[in-house]
């Protein structure tokens, strides 16, 4: 049977909800609070999430050190103290609602991880609002 | 692939284990502590899951707000701050056990929400003992 | 300078806010969904907390070990799984907010510590609601 | 003796530190990532604690009900999803960090809470750094 | 459908990770500050998930108290306290990674357990980094 | 008034309680499980406490970053995956109690931060258990 690991990291942004092929209206109504326009912001916290069997020599689905090692480079510093909407190529054109957030998050890191592995993203938004990614892994 | 979402939230409620179909002695034998007579209670913590695909339009797959929103008129009006086993139709004549609980409060929502989205409930009865309803989507 | 030393609990109650020098409206409009006649409940959460200086011998304020067997003994084993209202001599005749609750737990373990040592307690009603008594110690 | 009582609540903001009187360098070198032009964000954590005696009609240092709905109005209104430095006018010309934030707050709140009550903020920019106004109180 | 329950407790080990079929500097290399020779330790949370359909009668999966009871008899009682390394047949050639003491757990619980009933085990090796095994059933 | 800011962190440790001037037996006695020869260990959590005036230019009481990296450098590096008792001078001689650890802490980074701050430390051994130090500036 498989084993699956689980490695919590953070990073803080601003963001505001908004499909630009929508009119402002359109907008306000979809996505109220959300959508102000000078942005707002959270904590976001990302649950990285490996599965596979446990190699016999190192006793490690993963070695944590170098799966926080990738966390960090790919995700950590490329969105930590960033607007989502205006710093990141990403959300130029996508909408960073949580669950489009974590699929990116998903894109960004599922090339870096060995193929024989599964790989699945949890993000909390706020303490009562999260979601995971692809929902099939969780 | 799909996308899970989660929402948490809160109702605080009476309640005692009690089988009327039980004698007292087989009642106290089997419940223990939590069938003593005049009730005990607990800060229920629920997250409701819903699965489905993110829709291009909102990036959601199902809008937070509403989902809340069904929530707190639906539960959290509903049990919040009641005794369970004398203030609910539901626990008349059910157990308020975690398990059960959590199995009204899925048939509850489950009518109230898209039929294409999946839908799960997961209850903390404390910080130490929680329950999923249905297991096969956690 | 004195060391503080805080020990965590639990013990789970129904109760109901009421006073009974009041009126049922004056009751009703005072304590809201907490007055609702057939209770409701928490999970509370005690942190005991005690001031004092190191024992050179021990390294330790108070043994832990001590410390919680009292807590046991004398607040859990009395309040958990009861109603506070109806099964406990201390609420019979005073209303149980987490201002009294958090009072009477003080009075109750005070005598049973050494005097030399600064007793303080600290009691959540839920995630969001908490006290702590005296004040004067935190 | 007097009790403390405390309500957490919570609100979503964007924000940047910022002295608009020292130089971009001198910004960049004091603030570093914190400093980045298109704001970040946090999920604010907020304790409020209040310090008195409690009343013997009703068993409370303040009505809960009341101390959540001023916060409700007055703070989590006023922030929440906002961006303190271009939507809010208390911070037009002061620096948003945790420390001023608090202080904020306490100046709003104080005000509106009965002169013989203490008052006290707790503020969590994240899990790691939170702050408190004013330090004698807590 | 089928319905999960989980039950939480703790237990402090120290260990060190070791392979003793490499040499020293492989084991170095490979388990880096986890290798150091003198141990280092944690503070393991255990959450133990068994899923199956809920009994009429009783209102449970399986009785919580039986499974705490059977937590602490068999895991609990045998690993708190000790050094994996040291202490305890199961890692004397084991290497006491979180993921294989996971499964150490698993294998210790599943013949203790009703067969009709799926077993799992969630392990916090420290709040960031935790794993679960198996997989399959999470 | 003044204003009090925290910062928390972790690391992690083996360790037994244990005072060389006492015989076994009352080692034992006196620790019991604790005493165990060959170590267990903790996720110890650090939450360090400064309290001082707000600088005008910087919003700040100390800049975060600088504290961070203090207790990084200075304790982070010096304890995490050490074995208090035989890797670190501070406890060959000196009972690694919560206590006494959080005092050695309290003593390393007194003279590195500015006289007019105060310095106080908090340090959780368990989730249950926890101490701070000097008691006085909690």
């Amino acid at each position: 049977m498989k084993t699956a690991v689980y490695r919590k990291s953070w990073f803080n942004c601003a963001h505001r909800l908004h499909n630009q092929n929508l009119s402002e209206q359109e907008n306000q109504d979809l996505f109220g609070l959300c959508n102000l326009p000078n942005y707002h912001g959270h904590n976001y916290q990302l649950i990285v999430k490996v599965v596979g069997y446990v190699d016999p020599i190192s006793g490690y689905v993963i070695d944590m050190k170098i799966l926080a090692q990738l966390v960090k480079e790919h995700i950590e510093k490329k969105f930590d103290h960033k607007n989502l909407n205006l710093d990141t190529l990403e959300f130029k054109n996508l909408n960073p609602t949580a669950e489009n957030i974590a699929r990116v998050i998903y894109e960004i890191l599922r090339p870096k991880i060995d193929a024989r592995l599964e790989l699945g993203v949890r993000l909390y938004e706020t303490e009562r609002n999260f979601v995971e990614y692809p929902a099939e892994l969780f």
